[in-house]
């Protein structure tokens, strides 16, 4: 069986998550990191330190999109902080997208990681996404995956994807983090770019919410 | 119905016919345009040329893969010029594939069109692709489209991907274009890009092909 893994990593609680729990089953991972014009650097970072610290070979793709609508791209937009609004449509198809949505932006990282996975000849892509505790982004849920895995079967290509939190809430993720000991504190999940993680924004409050709920003190 | 359209603009042949199709279907059409690292920069001055022509507004988005193994990307590589042995393999599942396969080209192709659809609310995706004189790209397919388009479907976008050559040969797609006007004396197929076609490789080989089966003098 293949065990050679390409893994998204952007530096925050999910993926870091998948990480671990990849190589605790023994793969060898390769990470993708993408610099898409984030509104700061840090998540990029964190990513950065994650890979290194586990000797993960790591790949940075630089996308410049030559348009762009989202609040996590422009920084003249305002960042939501109302998890009850957003948090309603978890799990529903939406019809309104939270502005932190990136256009297609999923279908970017997974093409470039099937190119990644394609020339280095890896069996499998890890990706962090998970469609319970989430802003109610499309290309979170688990329908999603089962497409893209059809389209890779229709390409002849020998790749799978896995989506291994897909079905687990923050708590579950938090508890899963730290049975396989992932150091929490190197993770980024702050929308904002601050020294500290600015607790008001729908990534703080997930995370905040699933550390409360795993009964572990949040980090 | 929605009848903007976002065009794949390659300055080759194919896309180019799609594109005057599209016009001519009543289609409002954006062409999105790739600095993938091509060989030469011929192809894409033909698309800007091309969509300026038709003013069509166009976005070019600039892809650098850190990792590459294709010779259409890398200069030190010798581009395929026997059209017998990579022909043969058209149409069903190829294992080996020719060298000048860009690992998930069109996948990432499509998905930033995706984006840039979901961006303008465009309702179609016009792709070139076609399954009958190509190099056995499996990304060429007709079963590769169907799968995007469920893709699509699973994330509730309101897009769909439209590949009209997918069936024709290189004949049908001259005669075509001839039909609707095509500037063919400003589109590029030539995989190298000298100041007239080499017409040895792959590519300028299916063109004098198609020309020839059309009964049309090559240009």
């Amino acid at each position: 069986m293949n065990k050679k893994a390409v893994v998204l990593l952007s530096g925050g609680l999910d993926s870091t998550t998948v990480l671990y729990h990849a190589l605790e089953k023994g793969y060898s991972c390769s990470c993708l990191l993408f610099d898409y014009g984030q509104r700061h650097r840090k998540e990029l970072k964190s990513a950065v330190r994650i890979a290194k610290k586990n000797r993960c070979e790591y790949r940075i793709v630089k996308i410049k999109l030559p348009w762009s609508e989202s609040s996590l791209t422009d920084a003249q937009q305002v960042l939501p902080a109302d998890l009850k609004i957003t948090a309603r449509s978890a799990g529903r198809k939406t019809t309104s997208l939270p502005s932190t949505y990136v256009p297609g932006r999923n279908t970017i990282f997974l093409a470039f990681a099937l190119s990644y996975s394609e020339t280095i000849r890896a069996g499998t892509i890890f990706i962090g996404a998970n469609a319970v505790d989430y802003s109610g982004y499309p290309d979170c849920r688990p329908d999603y995956y089962i497409a893209w895995n059809r389209l890779l079967k229709s390409l002849g290509a020998k790749i799978k994807i896995q989506a291994p939190l897909i079905r687990l809430d923050k708590a579950g993720i938090v508890k899963l983090g730290s049975r396989l000991g992932i150091p929490f504190e190197l993770t980024w999940s702050c929308y904002k770019g601050g020294r500290r993680p600015c607790g008001v924004c729908d990534s703080c409050r997930f995370r905040q919410k699933g550390f409360r709920e795993a009964g572990l003190s949040g980090k």
